[in-house]
């Protein structure tokens, strides 16, 4: 049985840096990470790895959840998703393609859709929209000193408005800084993320 | 549920091209055909898509078969599908990445280790030993022309024979024509592919 | 006389994206903005810009002084602006290349320096150990998925710690951050910066 | 003279690896090289450095023939061969583009094409339709991924139905392969093809 | 102060190679540079370290001044010098950024203008005129292989005749070879560029 | 005959920009092209297409007799034009490739040694020495700014001094100016290069 075969190997570390105990963080991000615990039923490595600088922890989640939680704009939460998945594969961060191509999962309800943007937005079971929404994306990620008027005309095209590309750009710029980050550290995605959403809960 | 949601979309071509029914096919490519889905349970649309050119069909499953199911040589079955699956994904074909990913997963009894190896190599859950193959099938993949005398010695250094380079090399150049002909005709992968061999069978 | 004819010049936008005006802004955020005025002279766009968005604004601060104004490891704050300056002319944002550069002038008191950091740090008037910097911090900008343990025993060998190594890493990966976001937004660099550490104060 | 000059250097390998006798090949292998010996007056390398794995042989040699001995389709025997002159020089494989600047020298009777094509397609004496089938090949050979609908309508534009679009696009995948295959191996150019077709025959 | 700072330094040889006296070069030369440095108040290095080869010194500006004091076609001496900037920045030389860095913001009379066409010229305050100017000249200086009809059809259309193209070209191709050679020889920018045309002349 | 058949195709421009009569030109220059002609047979398309702006032509060929004719140092005329077929072929410029791979067969008296230095200088006949001097020579060509003390060193290592260095720099800058001019007025070589020491004179 292959979780057998696993399990013999010895544990990987999740950071080539040092973990902290949960319990010996400060209180606010002791609390966030439990928070999380209590909700996903285990708690993602990126909190686990980057509690060991706690400042900058602090700031690191503020400006994802400025980015990813937010409930103004037309991008889904599964847009989202979308976006960060497409372009930490462009920047082969393990870490951030399997965590968040498994929340883009769960929210699309599309159980092959981020294994196709991972590997080939263009051969993806996506709209035009989202097609253009990525397209942008990607040239942020790879080419942003290009971007210019063009690019703002072809994503108006779409329907989307100047606050959805602020929102594309700065969900495509904050990830490109985790991925840089998780490359460099060897952030480990969690187990449980390879796995999620591909099967129908029961 | 996401099966259901799936099935709501229209059904995906899986070519641009025209996909000729079994029962029209030559007799030995149907019966080919017919063997493959007796085992696996499905027809992989490698074989479907592919069966609208006869002759290329007939030659590029030989020599699918002198590379892939050839008992010599040291490289493992595992061995073989990594090499397929972390150069399919430097060529962004869906259709290699998604599909010997799963064999990958299959043969390994690793179920973690297509997706490592699909984004990030050096990330993975693998051997110094494969870690090597995987760094010369790179090379082979994007800048062939460099290869020299410090590749060759590199492999040996890890216990590979000059029968087990060209083994990688041709597994390489044969998935990178398979990979140029996927992405331009369109193949799409089978769902079944995206979901083989990440769970323990019961 | 240069300046009077830039001034004939109509008015550049500093961003394609509304700017506030400090009044109407969060009392927290006109309150650092006003502290940066009084300290600097003038408020430097990147303020103004970013303040159209609060919740980031104060994520992207947070994040930036966490990095740029701790008071441990071995990085001085002329290293720090001199990562910036580096990496963010790979990016070609010019806002970063001409602020950070204009805080490398004045954190090192070496008026030449930016502008060789910015054109090729290969060249510039620095030391083995901040080549070595540079070197890292340009390629965690261009390809964070090769950095292993032959770039940290390289900067291990200059005398950098882990947590130094971490701190290249977060300053460049939140840089890249900021260079794609002003690239896509059109941050338009203060005309202050351009000249600031270039001649002796009086 | 020049010939005697080259004759003084040691006899060159034209492989890495052993090369057969041709004695002592299978009989389908040797008769099929002595053929080609018979029509062309020489063997060409490929067929002996390939020999050294007969079922390998087997396959690239169908693949081969399936896509340029075929006699559908409106391409014709020079338009294959300037596709794998094209696209060999773009994976810098000097058997290809010697061998198979040859033929195209010989099937095109414009001595000067090979060289043209081989340094930029751009700049050679060939006609709109060729060019826009180069200039599809190259994309299929570097940037495969990419090839979507906007290809096909440009080469619909010249005329070019789908079937041609996939004998472009097969025929580029499989020189790709031998490529990879020549330039890892060593494949050693025979010298009769370096002048073949650029002088009338007498 | 920063000026005292920079002279503790040890004084940085301004060449690999050496670097004549002045006295000793031969006539033409000395007089050609005796006149540079009447007329700038002090010998650009260029002079100063190409002399160290007599006969490519004569036929280096010779060239040079072909290209940069003829008084015939569109350009302006600012454009000629922007043309240099922009890409001598995508060579990454050091000298010649500097150097006509200080001479765009001389004959442009804009003392912002070369530092922002240096990071990105789609950044500068240039017009779309010199924009189209600078697009070309960037491909001429990566991508020659690539300039075809329709490269000449975007000048044309902003104005520029066919001889102004070839200056454009000529210029960036001078500066190509400029740039490769300061960049291997490790030529140093003269300290009184950097400051050059940043403040209003007294 | 395939001479014939090239025979009946319209004559092909050699240039974009008007090419002179030879009577027309000034008296210089008209002298130096009859003399290539009484040595040649034939004025190669360069002093054709070049004399188009007669200050630029001097300076050209001045540059060009320095680097190419000159006498001292250990690069043989072999070895000079062995530099410029291979930097020649990595900026895709047929007129070089052509021209100068012809005097490369005529003073190596190798018939073969341009075709493998312009496809893939790796796999050409040539010595340690002469792969060094090509892999500076690429380096210098296509990555000038990364040059450093490691490169001196190997090229040092193989006998090379440090005027050599210049020498291949040099060569390598000038033909890169070439190449760019040529891509882009669309020079053409001359048919007779083609041909050109690929056979024994008799």
């Amino acid at each position: 049985m292959s979780q057998a075969k696993q399990a013999d190997q010895p544990q990987q570390a999740i950071s080539r840096f040092p973990v902290p105990e949960i319990k010996d963080l400060p209180d606010d991000i002791r609390t966030a990470i439990l928070a999380v615990q209590e909700k996903a039923g285990f708690v993602p490595n990126v909190f686990l790895t980057l509690a060991h600088r706690p400042a900058e922890f602090r700031a690191f989640f503020a400006y994802h959840d400025a980015l990813m939680l937010k409930d103004t704009g037309s991008l889904t939460k599964a847009d989202r998703e979308m976006i960060v998945t497409a372009t930490s594969a462009k920047n082969n961060c393990l870490y951030c393609v399997v965590a968040h191509g498994a929340l883009l999962r769960i929210y699309s309800k599309q159980p092959l859709v981020a294994d196709q943007v991972a590997v080939n937005h263009l051969k993806a079971d996506i709209t035009p929209r989202q097609k253009a929404m990525l397209d942008f994306a990607v040239k942020v990620c790879l080419d942003s000193q290009s971007v210019g008027d063009e690019d703002y005309a072809l994503l108006r095209g779409h329907g989307f408005d100047d606050e959805d590309i602020w929102d594309i750009t700065a969900i495509t710029a904050f990830f490109g800084l985790s991925n840089r980050l998780a490359n460099v550290i060897g952030m480990r995605p969690n187990e449980e993320f390879f796995l999620m959403g591909r099967v129908p809960r029961q």
